[in-house]
């Protein structure tokens, strides 16, 4: 079985420096044993969107560390992989590359950017501070799929709809994944009207139209899709990980009163479509080796099939990153107060891995084609105060939540941003920060 | 209210003939008056995948044709949309067009293809015969979002799973849709592998793994956008036309017993995804301005929400399109028979219009992009044999399809061909082919 992300090579040594200073901070979420992607420019140019990593809180850009000659010292594969990545405003094309390649080049950024290096000096010309960057989303999304993965937040989901049955048969034995709208991914910062759309009152006659009054984040982490597949031919669980080029957080945005009357039988549409929003950058697996842990799935659940099942993956197949939630609303932001955490989470306790949703997938021959963006679904840890959206946290918009500056919120308001952040930690090791992904809602659009 | 794909023009006029003879046989698909778009090369070529227009049992090879002057002579409009069929391999530039421009090229190409054109002898340089053309699919699909149209379809559907409740309160209101797989919709000639995956038999304890034993077809109209809108910005009914550049076949296979266990709370997943096979030729709506026709509507259901609603599209919103449906066995290509019709339905019976589709998947903001795609959903027909799936015409997999060579059919069998075809027909006025589109059953890659 080859499981290449399971090994360890010199990028993830502890004890590596950056000669960027900002990298080695305690605090950093992005040490030189991180180095995602990302696609940027000078925040209100006209340049194009291009590569870049995040080195401490500097940018290195990419296409111009290649011009500089950075990566002609290194082998044909570091070479070819830096030209991927140099291509276009789009990570697309190193996607498309192999893990042996995408480490290749993780290795040479390593090497460059390490203290000590001797391209410090031209290399220091190539940094971009991340705040004078704006971000672009990171690939030409193909297909997106949304999954279903924590087992808690299915649960309390259920709770609302069904008390006597929150569970349903499936979930046990299948990741539930259903497709979801590309168009409407966009990065950080995204701002986006409230949604209008025909909702039903459960003692209503009749539904009606207007705006959405159960507006809703989903904590959630993306994943890239790597390489690929042709269709016809499934991705076994042992190349699974292969396929995987990194992972960033996800709001999937949902609009709850809508969702409940639209999704009989074909599952959530418009409630889902309006606005998705993503972090600018890419933790691959390769850094978030060191962070990896068990399955938690309870002794006395089903085994999966042999088709989702590997013993490596047990062992290895889930990830340590701590995820968190924050609000900051329109008062708040008046006040000049920070944002307040909703909740903290973990997603090891997901019930599927990636390479679980990558084999799922394909099994019927679905093909995966690079840049193509799972969505891991809503990530509840099994406490209430872990849960991943506000649907679950107000217990069904009943309990609302009394935030520090005595606002109050059962569904999010017109002016609130939600902000998540994500970081794999572990004692002795770098935190492997992902940034963030932060929206914010602005009031519907008129319907006079 | 703008409506320009009502209007009629010179492009309509029944009397126009070709200089292309097989387009005035009174049989051809492709007479002057219909005009679709695709994408071609010459068979088992390595040229490049570029656009074409269907004329009798030609094409015309758009590229060529610009490159011989053909369109110099005419406005710019016409020029500009020539310019950007020609740029590719994918029809998407085309489509980031206004109705018109895409009228003005309709308009050109019906002069320059009439009888007495002046450009007959370097045109006709510039043919390609159909039957030594191979197609892709015509655009670049961003996103391709099913719907669930026929509510002959849902109510039969529905009573196979809820005999006392089969059609859900919600379905006169809301457009039901969903989103589906994109990277796997290949064009007509597609053969794929009988899928593999998850299944429980209703009486069984356990699900089992295997392939597919219950595989069908869903007979739909495929609808290519054209113009786009931007996020957040929804398209009212009276701008919702001119956001399609026009419509195909297309064949939704479905893997029904993958869907009947995968498909709660979120929709279908792996049932769908691992294929869906559409016909080369769009038909654009202004060809299709002859055979609109009202909604059928009964008077005694609820009225559209006004969103969904226009006055002008009641008389004129749906689409006169005979739909047919055929099956060709191994059997029946051994023994050279021809193969036969399973249903014969018609676009009329549609419950929502294509408009109302535009309209609703933009009422929440959703950005819809030239090249995406929607689905009509199965469209089955008031009468038992106008059903658009084996699942209806099988009454839910119980009553087997007696086939004229003694077969029977339940479900699809390895080595079926499934062939779908269209045409929009009316007394004195020609035929407007969709040519079809054809999908053939492979067998299960192995298990072992």
């Amino acid at each position: 079985m080859s499981l290449p992300s399971l090994k360890m090579n010199e990028t993830h040594d502890t004890s590596l420096r950056s000669w960027v200073q900002s990298a080695n901070a305690e605090n950093s979420s992005f040490p030189i044993q991180n180095l995602p992607y990302g696609v940027f420019r000078r925040s209100g140019s006209e340049e194009a969107f291009r590569a870049g990593v995040a080195i401490g809180d500097q940018i290195l850009d990419l296409p111009a560390a290649q011009a500089a000659g950075a990566f002609s010292g290194f082998d044909e594969a570091t070479r070819t992989a830096a030209h991927a990545a140099c291509g276009g405003s789009s990570l697309n094309a190193l996607m498309a590359l192999t893990p042996a390649a995408w480490s290749a080049l993780r290795l040479a950024l390593s090497r460059l950017l390490r203290s000590g290096s001797a391209h410090q000096t031209e290399l220091a010309a190539c940094l971009v501070p991340q705040a004078q960057a704006e971000y672009d989303v990171p690939a030409v999304i193909g297909d997106y799929t949304d999954f279903y993965t924590s087992i808690h937040h299915a649960t309390t989901i259920g709770k609302l709809f069904r008390p006597d049955n929150p569970l349903l048969p499936n979930y046990k034995w299948v990741p539930i994944g259903y497709h979801g709208r590309a168009s409407s991914i966009a990065i950080s910062g995204q701002q986006f009207r409230r949604p209008v759309g025909q909702t039903k009152a459960p003692d209503a006659d009749l539904p009606t139209f207007g705006p959405c009054k159960r507006l809703d984040y989903e904590l959630e982490l993306g994943i890239f899709i790597g390489g690929g597949n042709a269709l016809g031919e499934p991705v076994p669980m042992a190349q699974a990980e292969d396929k995987v080029f990194g992972l960033c957080l996800l709001n999937d945005w949902s609009a709850r009163d809508v969702q409940a009357w639209e999704y009989q039988p074909l599952g959530p549409f418009l409630s889902k479509s309006f606005a998705s929003t993503i972090s600018p950058w890419i933790v691959t697996l390769e850094a978030l080796a060191p962070y990896r842990c068990g399955w938690t799935r309870p002794a006395d659940d089903p085994q999966p099939l042999p088709y989702l099942d590997a013993p490596t993956l047990r062992e290895s197949g889930a990830f340590d990153i701590e995820l968190e939630v924050l609000i900051q609303t329109a008062a708040m932001r008046e006040a000049g107060s920070a944002p307040e955490r909703l909740s903290l989470g973990n997603y090891r306790d997901a019930y599927w891995t990636v390479a679980q949703l990558v084999t799922h997938h394909t099994v019927n021959g679905c093909n995966l084609r690079p840049g193509d963006f799972f969505g891991s679904g809503t990530l509840s840890g099994p406490a209430p105060d872990q849960a991943g959206s506000l649907l679950e946290l107000s217990g069904g918009g009943k309990a609302p939540l009394n935030l520090a500056n005595g606002e109050k919120r059962v569904f999010l308001e017109d002016g609130d941003t939600i902000i998540l952040r994500a970081v794999a930690r572990r004692d002795g090791l770098p935190n492997i920060g992902f940034g963030e992904a932060a929206g914010t809602v602005l009031p519907a659009r008129s319907l006079a």
